[in-house]
C-alpha cells in the first residue's frame, strides 16, 4: 500500500468521527491551532524563508513571476492576520446539524434534515501558504477530513503550517488533516473515488480541466468566466459608464471581469462614443463588428470568429450592438460561460426578466460584475467558485464543504401499517421544528 | 452529427429558456399533457399492447419475470392514476424562483439565492411506462430539460407516452423532450458532459456503477442498502420486536431492508429467543458469530467473512452481540452503506448519540427502516435514492432537480469603492426578503 493511499484510509477513518465532534470541541481546537501558530510564528518564519530564498532565485531566472513571490511571503503581519482568521472561524455558528426542514410524517412519526460533513475532501490549490490554514479551518468546522496539496514554491511553509496545525488540534479524531507533497501523488488522490467524496482544485482553467478529465471524484471546479454587460434603452448613462469601467479595469486578470458589452440599439448612440473614450484612458484596447465600428470614428479593432465567448482577462473588451433584450439574452446565454452577467437598466420589469431569463449562477442589476465574489458575498472566507450546477455553484464558502442527512424519530411506527387494505394514511404536515 | 448529439443540443437549446417560464406556463403545459392522456389513451393502450405481448413471449420462455410483466402492463385504472399524478404536479407550487436566501451586502446593494433549474438531465430507467410520465412532469416542472431512455420492454408505450406529452406540452420550448431508444446512444450519452448537467440512473447497483464509471457527467445514483438496526440496552422489547420484523419481512429485496441486527450484550439474553423465534416463523435464515450461537440452541448459520457489509435482499439476516453503543457505531459506520440504519431505544441521550455518530443518509429511532423513501418521506414523487453526499443525498425528490442562482440588485455600486485607501466597508446584514 502506498504512501497517500494510507494517508487517504487515515483520513477516512478520521472522517467517520468527524461528524460527531462537539461544538465546543471544535471551537478549542481552532482556538489552540490560532495560539499555535503565534507560540511557533519563529519556526513558521525559518521554513518560509527556505521558500523565499528558493523563490528569489527562481524570480531572477523567471520561471516565477513577482507577483507569486509576493504572495508566498510570511511576515509578522500576515501571520497576525492568518491568526485572526482562524479565530474568526472558531466563532462561527456551528454549521452542522443544523435542522434545514422538518416534516410530521403522522403522529408521533418525525422527519428532520439536517447538515453533516461530506466526509473527506481533496484540496489542490495555489501557492498562497496562509491557503492551507483557511481550508484546514473551514474543514474542521465543517466536521470534514482533508487533504492537503499546496503549491511546490511553499512547501516548506506549507510543512511547517501542516505540522503546527496537526499538533495543536491534538483533541480531534487523528489522520483528520493530511499534507501531500509529491506531485504525483495527486494522480494516486483521483482514484480513489472509494475514499474520497469530493475534490475542489484551485488553479488554471487548464488544471481545473485537467483535474475534471482524470477523477470519478465529483470535482466542485472553477472554469472560465466569460461575462458580459447589457446597456438597456432605459438607463443612467453616467451610471452605466462607472460599471462598465469597474467591471472591466478595476481588476481585468480575473474571472468575474467583464468581456463583451452589450448595447441597445437606442442608448448606442449617445452612449458608445462615451464609453469608448472612457475604456480607451483605462487602456482598453477596443474589438467590435463592422456595424459598431461604422459607429466609432477611429481605433475599433474587428471582432473575430475567435472573440465569440472569449475570456481575455485582460484590456481587452468586445462591445455589440442589439435590438432588445431578448437579443441579449439569447446572445448570452448562447455565448457567455454561465459565470456572472449583469444588466444596467432604469426599468424593473425588464431587470426582473433579463435576471429571470440568463441562466448563469450570478445575474446582476446596476451593479459590477467585479462583486460576484465569496467574501463580497458574505459567505465569509471563500473555498472557490463552482461553475458546475450540481452541489454547490457560484461563489462557495462554508456551506459547499457540507451535505445532510435524514434524523427520523418514531415510537416503533411500522411501515407493514401503511401498506394493503385498512392501511393508515401519512399526514405530511410540515413543520418548523428543530432537531 | 448524430442523432443522439442533435437531441441533445435540441435538449440543450430548449434548456436556456426553460428557466424563464412562467408558474402559469408550466401548469397550463402539465394540464395538457393530463388532458392528452385521457384523450389519447386508446392510441397509448393499443401501443402497450405490442410490448406486452412480446413479453408475454419472454415470460414464457422466462427471459423477464412476472412481475417486470405485471409493472409493464397499462390499463384503465393505471392511466386515470397517471393523469392524476400529472395533475397533481400541476397542482404543486413552483419551485423555479424561491428565494432560499438574501442579504443586504450594502445600503441599496442586496444579494438572493433563488432556486434555478439544473439544466439538461439524462435519466435512464426501468421498464415501467409511467416512470416516462413521472419523470417528464417533473422535469417540466423544474424548468429542465430531459433525456429519457426507458427499458426495451416498453418500447412501444414508450413512445407513444413520450408523443402525447410532446404533442401537448407544445407552450414549453420544442426540444425540452427527447427520447432514446437505442441503447447503444446511451454510451453516446454519457459523453456528452459539455452539454449534459447530471445523469439520473434508476436500476440494479451494477447498473448504476457502469453509469458512473463510463461518464464524465455528475451522476445522481444509488448504489447498496447495507442496513442496520441497534438494539441498545433500554428498550422495548415488544416495539423492537416488531420493527425488526417489518423492517427484514415487510419487503426484504429492496434496499432499505435490513441486513444486520446489533443487540447490546444486556438485551440479548432476553431479546435474542423472542427475536431468533419471530424471524423463523417469518421465513427468515439467520446467520450469527461462534458467541451468538452458543446463546441460541439452535438453527443459526454461521456468520462468515462474506457476510460482513453484505446486503442480502432476501430472507436473510446476520445477527451481532455489542458491549455498547460505541461499538455498534464503529461496525456500522465500518461496514454499512451509510444508507440507512437505526436504533431502538427507550434512552433519548443514546438515540441523539447515535444518530450525531453514525454518518448514514437516514438514521431512525423507533422506526422501520423500510420508512426510507420519497414518498413516505413526503417528497412527493421520487427520482431515486442518491447514495452519494454532493448535491441530494437520500430519498430524492423534486429537490434534487434543482440548482440555484444569485440575484444581485444595486443602483450603480463598483467594486473601487471597497478596495483601498478609505474603502467602503460591507454591511453584510442577513435579511428575510424574498426576490
Amino acid at each position: 500500500m502506498n504512501d497517500i493511499r494510507m494517508k487517504t484510509e487515515e483520513a477516512y477513518g478520521a472522517s467517520l468521527s468527524m461528524g460527531g465532534l462537539t461544538s465546543e470541541v471544535k471551537k478549542d481546537a481552532l482556538r489552540s491551532i490560532a495560539d499555535a501558530l503565534l507560540q511557533r510564528k519563529e519556526e513558521i518564519l525559518e521554513a518560509n524563508r527556505k521558500d523565499i530564498s528558493i523563490a528569489q532565485e527562481m524570480v531572477e531566472r523567471e520561471q516565477i513571476s513577482k507577483a507569486v513571490f509576493q504572495r508566498l511571503t510570511l511576515d509578522d503581519v500576515k501571520i497576525s492576520n492568518i491568526v485572526d482568521m482562524v479565530n474568526s472561524v472558531a466563532m462561527l455558528p456551528d454549521p452542522v446539524g443544523e435542522t434545514t426542514y422538518s416534516m410530521e410524517l403522522d403522529d408521533g412519526l418525525e422527519l428532520f434534515r439536517v447538515t453533516s460533513p461530506v466526509g473527506v475532501i481533496g484540496f489542490i490549490f495555489e501557492s498562497r501558504p496562509d491557503a492551507l490554514v483557511q481550508i484546514a479551518s473551514l474543514c474542521l468546522k465543517s466536521g470534514n477530513s482533508c487533504l492537503l496539496k499546496g503549491g511546490a514554491e511553499a512547501g516548506y511553509s506549507n510543512k511547517a503550517l501542516f505540522g503546527v496545525i496537526r499538533d495543536a488540534a491534538s483533541i480531534v479524531p487523528d489522520g483528520w488533516i493530511q499534507l501531500i507533497e509529491a506531485r504525483q501523488e495527486v494522480k494516486s488522490l483521483l482514484e480513489m473515488h472509494d475514499l474520497v467524496d469530493l475534490v475542489i482544485p484551485r488553479g488554471s482553467n487548464e488544471f481545473v480541466k485537467y483535474i475534471q478529465d482524470n477523477t470519478k471524484i465529483p470535482v466542485l471546479g472553477h472554469s472560465e468566466g466569460v461575462c458580459h454587460i447589457y446597456v438597456d434603452s432605459e438607463v443612467d448613462l453616467k451610471m452605466a459608464l462607472e460599471v462598465c469601467l469597474d467591471s472591466k479595469v478595476q481588476y481585468p486578470a480575473v474571472c468575474n471581469a467583464v468581456d463583451c458589452i452589450l448595447i441597445h440599439r437606442d442608448t448606442a448612440e449617445t452612449f458608445l462614443p462615451l464609453l469608448v473614450e472612457r475604456m480607451r484612458k483605462g487602456g482598453v484596447q477596443l474589438r467590435g463588428g463592422k456595424e459598431i465600428r461604422e459607429m466609432v470614428s477611429e481605433g475599433l479593432e474587428p471582432f473575430n470568429e475567435a472573440d465569440l465567448g472569449k475570456e481575455y482577462l485582460d484590456y481587452i473588451l468586445a462591445l455589440r450592438i442589439v435590438n432588445n433584450l431578448e437579443e441579449a439574452v439569447d446572445y448570452i446565454n448562447k455565448h457567455g460561460s454561465h459565470h456572472t452577467d449583469a444588466i444596467l437598466t432604469g426599468n424593473p420589469a425588464n431587470a426582473r426578466r433579463f435576471m429571470k431569463l440568463i441562466g448563469s449562477a450570478s445575474v446582476f442589476w446596476n451593479a459590477s460584475t467585479r462583486f460576484s465574489d465569496g467574501y463580497r458575498y458574505g459567505l465569509g472566507a471563500e473555498v472557490g467558485i463552482s461553475t458546475g450546477k450540481i452541489h454547490a455553484r457560484g461563489p462557495t464558502g462554508l456551506e459547499g464543504l457540507l451535505s445532510y442527512k435524514y434524523y427520523l424519530k418514531g415510537n416503533g411506527q411500522i411501515v407493514g401499517d401503511y401498506v394493503g387494505k385498512n392501511k393508515r394514511e401519512f399526514k405530511h404536515l410540515k413543520t418548523n421544528k428543530k432537531w
